[in-house]
């Protein structure tokens, strides 16, 4: 798998609000994943995660994460991204989840007593087909 | 999250031919997620890769594997399993995936001379939305 930087191609494809899901490792050495938002910036991927959630837990002792993301009309287009949270900071004001919330759906989050938290991912590998089809 | 069996409702979800991401974990503890077809049978999960996947590798190391199913037409219904890989076997005749080409397309897989290989998930835990919403 090549390393990042991503073509730019690669980098319109990722700045666009499409489907991910994103992977940590538990413990354990067992595999989580779960459907997610994200934003990218600069080359590196924006999370943000209800505080109760395992894959916060996991990322915190173990912070290799993978993420693909799929094309929401065509997800035969997809790329995936290999990389390591680099920071973890909770969202108190709730700005985080908001910059999501409206990328993906134009509100702001609905639930405001929500606990959430921040993460930066930076990738190192990528893969997937070429763009556009 | 629950164990299996899955709810009859999840069960009909998985039968369709909707997105999913496979995650895996490479021997150094990171994980790795790919786009995938997937079919769904008697609650275990079909998966078929081509011998060259790193998640082929990785599977074959460590079973335990992820997987998370996205609705192809609202992909906020989503349902994740976790389990561990129980079978790994050859797919010289390509019937596998062949089958998986079919769900996915109504054709066969247009890569005769691929050397591909089956696998089957045996989920053990599961999470997800209410479906439908």
């Amino acid at each position: 798998m090549p390393r990042v930087p991503v073509p730019p191609e690669i980098d319109a494809f990722l700045a666009e609000p499409n489907p991910a899901v994103v992977a940590t490792v538990s413990p354990s050495g067992a595999p989580h994943t779960a459907a997610t938002w994200y934003d990218w910036e600069d080359g590196r991927v924006f999370l943000n995660m209800d505080e109760s959630r395992l894959r916060l837990r996991y990322m915190r002792e173990n912070p290799a994460v993978a993420l693909t993301v799929l094309a929401a009309e065509d997800w035969y287009r997809q790329i995936t991204l290999l990389g390591r949270v680099v920071s973890i900071e909770d969202d108190p004001d709730l700005e985080g989840i908001d910059r999501l919330a409206i990328r993906y759906g134009d509100e702001p989050f609905h639930t405001r007593t929500a606990r959430r938290v921040n993460a930066w991912m930076q990738p190192e590998r990528w893969s997937g087909w070429p763009l556009p089809r």
